[in-house]
């Protein structure tokens, strides 16, 4: 498959899963997506996520990065899960703060890949560093749509 | 301090720190402290919760971890942040599952400290394990409070 | 299999892996298995092993921890591989202390698990938290021998 | 303190820490430091680092990326220990690989670090990729030689 297949298909996966995908609309979340194995993510922190002491609590900044994450890597027609992932804090997130995550990916195997997601504030500012395990199920996304 | 003003302590903590956090409470996560370097939370599956392939999304599963987790390093008095965490993720969640997450301290430095998180569905089954890093800022929470 | 054959397989596992293990050998690591999941390992702190500020390399710390899990995944006769790990460094090493890794078993599935190793020294002292991610190969160990 | 100054201070840490570091000399680790927050070290697997599968035991090339990681975060002339580390593990190491660490600072605190260290064998492919976490002691290394 060419390139610029490659890129339809990721794209066509971004929309599959996309209008699926509640949480990821629940938060604000858009996403976009041009080839396969790399994603962008952004998110607004709303009052909603923020925790006592007023900055953004570290479960929405994880869902950021897990959308761009996932994303990046179910570009390629073979549904994937997370197997886990860590995370470091690197500056906290305010309310009103535009939080944008870039995906990209380090390795897939056939069956296990490691993608790399820098969070950063509408500033440039690094607020988190996620690297996220990614495990292939074999199962076709697409299906009859391809 | 004795042990039942610890105990004390930490549950005044938790009703300063829950008072304020909402975002645990607009996922509607409930969290039991009975002493400092200990809590457990609990959150129920919802529909904006779930990714497109209809499973609690990752993040969710995190930020519930990473609410016990804050609430079992913050029952000493001294506000304590998170530097960073890890998960793995065992099993999925899904609609109307409700999930229990248990902190407990592994390890309390002057400064750096790290706690276990193990969530487990209605069943008793691991969904999650998470470990959280924590980092504390030498600032009293309690105030004139305490 | 009942639980006395399950022993007996894990001691054959070990007994097959630790021959050829010219690494866990030249650190002077002991392993004991006494069922499947669970392994311990015992090191002692050498001069060689010490960094510039004299301290045990986290290196070698992480050796241990990693042998421990690596026999404790192993004991199924199904070649497990190290994923990869985490590992939180508690307190240092000291030359001459005599460290002690015991692996647990969180989770096995069909292909993926996760094992928790903490690292003591000799006065039960915690010096590291090691959480591993193993792989099955899917291959017998023990061919024949069994 | 300009640029040059800088690398020459980075570099006198190198020096003064590896003199003493018996671990990595050990493993016939060499490092290489230019500038503050950067290290580059190699390896050459030998035959007792082998584990029971004629594998690179992950021990060592933890140490091998523990060493750049340390090398890296110690060039400002402000002691700092490895607080804790994560490694993924993309390919085995075979005997006679010649492996290189190369260290680059993601962030760094007033206290805390992060480090990216990527494991690359003789073909330029990924071996491991391995994030450490600095703790700085505020202790002054060089002393009167600076």
């Amino acid at each position: 498959m060419n390139k610029k297949n490659d890129a339809q298909r990721a794209r066509a996966c971004r929309d599959h899963m996309y209008s699926a995908d509640l949480a990821s609309q629940s938060l604000g979340i858009e996403v976009t997506v041009d080839e396969p194995g790399r994603a962008s993510a952004t998110m607004t922190i709303t009052e909603s996520m923020l925790n006592g002491q007023r900055l953004c609590h570290g479960g929405f900044i994880f869902a950021l990065a897990d959308s761009a994450f996932a994303f990046a890597c179910n570009g390629y027609d073979d549904v994937t899960v997370a197997g886990g992932a860590t995370i470091d804090f690197l500056r906290p997130g305010r309310l009103g703060d535009e939080l944008t995550a870039t995906a990209v990916e380090r390795q897939r195997g056939r069956r296990n890949g490691v993608y790399d997601v820098a969070v950063q504030n509408q500033d440039g500012k690094d607020v988190a560093l996620f690297r996220g395990k990614s495990v292939a199920t074999g199962q076709r996304m697409l299906g009859n749509d391809a």
